[in-house]
C-alpha cells in the first residue's frame, strides 16, 4: 500500500526532497512576516472572488480574515518562523483540519492555480524561494488529497437502520 | 463550539502557552539526537511489554523499531532539529495518522504514564526540559483525543443496506 508521502509525490510530480527543500534555508528570515501576510491576502482575495463557484463555496463558512491569518501563521511556523499557528490553534494537523472539505484532485489544482498567481503578485518573494514554496505547496496539496481518501476507508458503519446495523444481510 | 486547542487545554489541564513552551529553547540542540532515540526506545519498550493488553494491542500491527523511529523523528523535527520526519514520511498530520487508533481519554492517560516513566529513565534530559516536554505531551495527547472525536462527526453514511441508504425511513 502506498504511503501518504508516496501518493503525494506520485500525484504531484514533486519528490519529497524537493517538497521539503523549504527547510534548506530559513524562508521566514529571508522573506519576513509582512511578505507572508501579503501572500495569503493575495491568495484568499482570489479564492473568495473565484468565478468557479464550486471552489469558492468550499470556503463559504469561513471568514476571509481568519482564513488569511490561519494560512500565513502556518506558513510562518513551517518555514522557520515563530510557532504562531500552534500557540493560537494547536498542531497544524493538516489532514484532520481539512476533514470537512472535499479535497479532490480538481480542488488541489484550483488551489495551486490561485497560489501560483498569488506568488506572482508578491514581488518580495525571490525566484528561488518561489520555486521552493511552489514545490512544497504542490506536494502538500496532493498529500491532502491522499489524506482526504482516508475518510472513505475503514469507517465504522454509521447506519441508522431500525433493524440494527447493516453488517448483516439486509432485509 | 470548542476548538481542538480549547478541548486539549481543558482536558489536559495544560494551557497552550505551557504546551508550546518547548519552543522557547531549542530542545534538540540542548539534548541531542541520541537522547531522543533513547527516550523513544524506553517508551516503546514499555508499551510493547505493557501488562494492559487493551493498550498493548493498539500497537500490535506496527513494528516496534518503526514506531520508535517515527516517534523520535517527529520529536526531533518538532523540537528544533532537522525535519527528519517530513523528509521520510511527509507532514506529521497527527490527527490523520492517528485515525486508525482508538485515542480515548483512557488511552491518552496510559500513553502519558509510559512517557513519564520513559522520561524518568532518560537521565540526559534535565528537569526543566522534562517539565516542558511532559506539558507538550499531555496537551498533545488530549489534542488527539479531541481529534479522535471528529471521526464520529459529520460522517457520510456508509450503510451497505440493499434498500439503498438509511437516511430514509428504514423498512
Amino acid at each position: 500500500m502506498q504511503s501518504l508521502q508516496e501518493k503525494a509525490s506520485a500525484w504531484s510530480g514533486v519528490d519529497a526532497a524537493d517538497a521539503f527543500a523549504i527547510d534548506e534555508t530559513n524562508l521566514f528570515q529571508k522573506l519576513g512576516l509582512q511578505t507572508f501576510i501579503n501572500l495569503s491576502t493575495h491568495f484568499y482575495t482570489r479564492v473568495y472572488d473565484d468565478e468557479e463557484e464550486w471552489f469558492r463555496s468550499i470556503f463559504a463558512n469561513s471568514k476571509k480574515e481568519e482564513a488569511i491569518q490561519n494560512q500565513y501563521e502556518f506558513f510562518v511556523q513551517r518555514m522557520g518562523g515563530p510557532p504562531l499557528y500552534s500557540q493560537r490553534r494547536g498542531h497544524p494537523a493538516l489532514i484532520g483540519r481539512h476533514r470537512p472539505f472535499p479535497v479532490t484532485h480538481q480542488a488541489a489544482e484550483r488551489w495551486l492555480h490561485h497560489m501560483e498567481k498569488a506568488l506572482e503578485s508578491t514581488p518580495d518573494i525571490d525566484a528561488d524561494s518561489k520555486v521552493k514554496m511552489m514545490n512544497f505547496f504542490r506536494h502538500t496539496a496532493y498529500f491532502l488529497v491522499a489524506g482526504d481518501e482516508l475518510k472513505n476507508k475503514k469507517q465504522e458503519p454509521s447506519c441508522k437502520c431500525k433493524h440494527g446495523g447493516c453488517k448483516s444481510a439486509a432485509p
